[in-house]
């Protein structure tokens, strides 16, 4: 048990930018929220997942919709009071503590605000230890768990509970509410117990995405390593490429953003080049045309100076970046984790290799 | 109290399409499911108003979206089981009996199937005395009481509560879960209690459909009268016009069927012409350019052989029918009354004026 105040929020946030893995919008207006309910309402307590009793109710708390519509309408202060009463009614029973459904992008930092506006703990841990697109991506669903009772909420006091038959239908009926909504809303899905938190959640997810935003910004502090070496080391990161950004290419589909982006090599990759394939998150990254890293592993371009990550909305020409793969939770490599998010899911024509062994005899490890 | 069998269904089905007014869809549909329910679960109880304690829970049952969609999917034996599980839980009290929202079309059958398979009892009243097309046109607007809880299903056994803060906003997000679910789901809405039933439903309005619906079948018993003056007394009736349909025009649009029948003068009507304007349900009736009646209250055409009524869908060319009028619930004439169902909500640039004004010195009154 710990607190969480406005200096752990600034470099979970930083972290969370970094494990959105390119996506999950960018954290900034979350952490205004969070920095916002801190300072209002007071520090958050965070909960390992050990000190949560395993009848106690634990629920995730995010957002749902286009995390550029949550920068114009913000969230007010009541969403979360009301998604607490909602759900504790459902169940006749309040809840416990409030969770991340995902620890990368803008649905880090809501969790925190609600938990300091209800005054009610944050558990460490998530259902992703990354960012991915769609509900049902949650290593909650390898445990045959419901995202429903789902329950919704807008800025303007409107709410809705929604219980399906298949998370796909959770997320079809959801997604139209949120967009007659106006595109942005916040919710509360996949309810679990303790036990079930204790047995499927990604732990101490929080706490790493803060080690990883200390570790970036105290980069430059260390006395006998390059602040490259300083940054691998912290995130445990293998470096794929470096290079400059040649070429952006969009394409809007569906509500997702895909893409391509293009890296000439500079520094010691100079002559190569590299390129990496996104649907919202990065999916695909080839150096000389052989696949170095693929979902579920994460795969991240920060800057080459500040080692800030960039997310695929903020690539833009020119821009010198680091290309970096993080090794995913150890239970998205199973069959059932590959299944649900690995590289075929998303269209990929490629077997799920794990980062460590496409990486193996190539020139930039850890 | 009194039960409602098979006979007394049919009988409703048949008033129901008469104070459908044009809309509400054929009650043919929902006469099958209701019959359906009664022969598996048994007769249903009717409990006048007055039979109802001041604290009970009365809920309204009904269909959202189109007939037309409910003729091919069908409603299964689960939907209403449902809805009073979701209700009941919301409220942590028991669903005491269920009632129709509206008299007229479809959604007068499906709460007499509900009240069947769930052994509870109907209530002898409804929320506008006919039919309308929008959520909010209910006599409990003008009580101040909410639409929501509002709480929906579909046949696949998905289900969702909506709570909004006006009655628009349930109208705007049911109808898209609705269309994500395929177009037709059975809801619950307007949970009242049984004080609130008592001061603003319309009363008695299963009997008086059924008593319609009674007057059609044995149209041709009597020994005294004639056929349309037995079926003008029993409807309490304004006798506008009789025709021949001459013209259809129809048009599609925001999810509603817009159109204008134009009428043909056959036997003392022989020479003159007429015609009626509808949205789903019929606005406006003119004979020879004036006005003789318009919305809230009812315009109808029967056959003029059988008198069974003619729903906007079911116009055609050649068919000859009467123009009647009756009288709409005496609290849609208020101001507030008029505000949501007169003829200017509906586009139409005239005054209401009742009914038996604008007939004063007419041809054809009973």
């Amino acid at each position: 048990m710990r607190k969480l105040g406005v200096h752990e929020i600034e470099d979970i946030a930083l972290g969370a930018a970094l494990l959105g893995a390119g996506g999950g919008g960018d954290p900034y207006v979350g952490k205004l929220v969070a920095l916002g309910a801190v300072k209002e309402c007071g520090e958050v307590t965070l909960l390992s997942p050990d000190e949560v009793p395993d009848d106690a109710l634990i629920v995730p708390i995010a957002m749902m919709g286009a995390p550029t519509v949550l920068a114009e309408k913000g969230i007010g202060g009541k969403e979360y009071r009301t998604l607490f009463e909602m759900v504790s009614r459902f169940f006749g029973k309040d809840i416990y503590a409030f969770m991340p459904i995902e620890a990368g992008g803008v649905n880090s930092m809501l969790p925190i605000a609600a938990s300091a506006r209800l005054n009610l703990p944050l558990v460490d841990a998530d259902g992703m230890g990354r960012a991915f697109p769609e509900l049902q991506m949650v290593t909650f669903t390898m445990g045959g768990m419901s995202a429903s009772p789902m329950a919704l909420t807008d800025e303007k006091g409107n709410s809705v509970i929604f219980e399906t038959i298949t998370n796909k239908w959770t997320e079809e009926l959801a997604r139209a509410v949120t967009m007659s909504c106006g595109g942005a809303v916040s919710v509360s899905l996949y309810p679990m117990t303790g036990a079930q938190l204790k047995e499927y959640a990604v732990r101490d997810i929080v706490t790493r995405s803060q080690r990883l935003g200390e570790a970036i910004r105290t980069v430059k502090n260390s006395a006998d390593k390059s602040p490259e070496e300083h940054f691998l080391e912290a995130a445990e990161g293998y470096k794929l490429f470096k290079g400059k950004i040649a070429d952006v290419l969009r394409e809007t589909r569906a509500g997702f953003n895909f893409g391509k982006v293009i890296l000439e090599g500079i520094g010691e990759c100079k002559g190569k080049n590299a390129y990496v394939e996104f649907q919202n998150e990065n999916l695909v990254a080839s150096v000389e045309g052989v696949i170095v890293a693929t979902t579920p592993d994460l795969i991240c371009l920060v800057d080459t100076e500040t080692f800030v990550p960039v997310t695929t909305d903020a690539l833009k020409y020119g821009k010198r970046v680091l290309l970096v793969g993080l090794r995913c939770f150890e239970k998205w490599r199973s069959e059932e984790g590959i299944e649900l998010v690995g590289p075929r899911y998303f269209g990929c024509d490629t077997d799920y290799i794990p980062l460590e062994e496409r990486c193996k005899g190539g020139l930039y490890h850890v």
